[in-house]
C-alpha cells in the first residue's frame, strides 16, 4: 500500500518465461539534509550538518538521532526545535530538517571527524577509530548486569519481522528494534539505510526519554558494522543482536565497551562474539 | 581461512541451547583514507578526499574506481600511481592509499557534492539529484544495442556465489560481478560496503581499459541503492541486475539513463523495472 514510506510503480514480473505487466511496490529513497541552528540570540547560524539518502518517514527522530549518536549534541534537553524547512522545491518534498538550540547550547561539530582523524601518531586504523570513540560516549556500560534467556533470543526476528510493515511490501528496507528484556518490542523504525534506521529507532529513545539504553536489546534486521556498534555506543545499548554477520572491527568495538555482540541469530541458533555474560542458556538457566 | 579479507575470532555458537566454543572467521573492516595528489610540478598538493569504512584488499582500484564514479578524476589515463602511503602506525596497517595524478591533469573536485548541492533553485530533492549526475557522466546509453536471454540471467547468481569466496567463509559481505553477454564471469569484488564492492569492480574495469561496460551485465548480490546506479551510470553500464529490490529512486536514475534494471533475480524469477527492451524470454526468443 501506497505511503510516505513507499511507492508504486509500473514492473514486468518474469516467472519460467512468463512475463505479467503489474505494479510493484518500492521503497522511497530521497536525500535528506540535516541543518543545525545555534549561537546566541544575536549571532543565530545555520549549517549544513550533512545529507543522507534515507526513507521518508520518522525525520525528526532521523536528525535527533544522527546529531546525538555522532557526538554532535550530547543533551537532547539542548535542543529547542526540530522542523522541516521548507523551500522552493518543483517536487515539493520535506527534505530539509531544521535542528534548533538553545542558544546556551554550543555543539560538537569537531566529533564529526573523531572515526577517522585523530591526534594521536597513529594516524587511520581500527584502533584509532575505537579510541577516538572513547572519548565522546557518554554511557559507561561496566556496571550494567542486564541478561537475557537465550529461548526469548531465538523468537525476537519473527516478531520483528511481522512489525516490518514495508519491509513485507517492498523487500527493501532494513530495521533496528529495540525489545525490554522481557521480549516486549518497544520500537521499531525501517530505512533504506541501515544507519539511518538505527538512528531513528536511537532519536525515538531519546524523544521518550529511555537513554541509556542498558536494560533493552538491540535487534538488527542485516549485518552488523562497526558505524552500527559505534551508534549503539553512544545510546549506551549493552546487547546487540542481529540476523546477518559482524564484521572484524564492530566485534573489537563491541569488546572494547563491553557490549555483548549476537550475530546469525535464525532457525533457533545463533553466535555470541562478545561478552556470553548476558546471555543465559535455556536448559542450564545459568550464565556462563 | 584466514587472508587480508578475514579474520579468525573466538566465538561461542549457540543451537538447540548447546553451546560450543570455538573460533569463527569474520570479514575485516577497517578505514581507508584516499588522498589525492595533483598539480604542477613546482605546486604539487596533497589533499584528503575521503575515508571510507572498506575490507581491505584491491584497495588501488577501489581509490581509482572512488575517484571515476564520483567525478573527480575523468580519465584514467591521467593517473600517474596508485600507492599505499605509510604512516606510523602501531598496527602497521595499509589504510591510506595516494594517488597521484600527472601534473598537467585537473581534478574535478566540486563534481564531489553534486548529489545533492545544485545550482538550481530546487535545492535537495531526487530529481536535483539525478539532473546533476547528467552533468557529469560521461556516457550516453542511448546508442546501446546489448541483449541478454531470461534463462542466462536465472544462472547468474549461483555462478557469483561460487565465487564469493570470502562471503562463503563470513557471511558479511556484499559482492559486485560483471558478466559477459553469454553469461561468463569477468570480474568479481567483494566488501564489507556495497558501494565499495562496486567501485572496486569499476576500478578493476578501468585497469582492464573495459569502458565504456555497455556490454556486459552488471550483477549485485543485495539491494539496488540510488548510490549503485550511479556509480553504475559514471561507467556506462546499460543493464545491471540485483538479487536484492530497488528503491523509487534507484528505478527513477535507471530510466533516465535508459539503463535496464532487473530486480529479485532469484528462483527463476525476476522483476523488469525499467527498459525490458534488453530482456529476451527463452520460450518466444523474441524482445517485449
Amino acid at each position: 500500500m501506497p505511503n510516505d514510506s513507499s511507492t508504486r510503480l509500473p514492473v514486468i514480473k518474469i516467472a519460467d518465461n512468463k512475463d505479467i505487466a503489474t505494479n510493484d511496490t518500492l521503497a522511497i529513497e530521497e536525500p535528506l539534509e540535516i541543518r543545525l541552528e545555534h549561537g546566541k540570540a544575536d549571532q543565530r547560524r545555520v549549517q549544513n550538518i550533512s545529507v543522507t539518502m534515507r526513507t521518508p518517514g520518522n525525520d525528526a527522530e532521523l536528525a535527533l538521532g544522527f546529531l546525538f549518536t555522532e557526538g554532535i549534541i550530547v543533551k537532547p534537553e539542548g535542543v529547542n526545535s526540530v522542523e522541516h524547512y521548507f523551500i522552493a522545491c518543483a517536487e515539493n518534498k520535506e527534505n530539509v530538517i531544521r535542528v534548533s538550540l538553545k542558544d546556551d547550547i554550543e555543539p560538537q561539530l569537531h566529533n564529526t571527524e573523531r572515526n577517522f582523524y585523530t591526534t594521536s601518531s597513529c594516524g587511520v586504523c581500527g584502533k584509532a577509530s575505537i579510541n577516538s570513540i572513547k572519548t565522546v560516549s557518554t554511557y559507561n556500560n561496566n556496571a550494567t548486569e542486564s541478561q537475557v534467556n537465550s529461548d526469548l533470543l531465538y523468537q525476537l526476528p519473527s516478531i520483528l519481522q511481522k512489525h516490518q510493515k514495508v519491509f513485507a511490501d517492498t523487500g527493501g528496507l532494513h530495521a533496528s528494534a529495540l525489545f525490554t528484556l522481557d521480549g516486549e518490542l518497544l520500537l521499531v523504525r525501517e530505512d533504506v539505510g541501515r544507519h539511518n534506521a538505527l538512528d531513528k529507532l536511537i532519536g525515538a529513545a531519546l524523544n521518550k526519554n529511555l537513554l541509556p539504553l542498558d536494560q533493552y536489546i538491540l535487534l538488527l534486521s542485516g549485518r552488523i558494522s562497526f558505524e552500527l556498534v559505534q551508534k549503539a555506543t553512544m545510546a549506551g545499548i549493552t546487547i546487540i543482536a542481529a540476523v546477518g554477520a559482524p564484521s572484524s572491527l564492530a566485534v573489537q568495538l563491541a569488546e572494547e565497551f563491553n557490549i555483548t555482540l549476537v550475530g546469525f541469530l535464525r532457525d533457533q541458533r545463533f553466535n555470541i562474539y562478545t561478552q556470553p555474560k548476558r546471555i543465559l542458556l535455556s536448559k542450564y538457566e545459568d550464565s556462563y
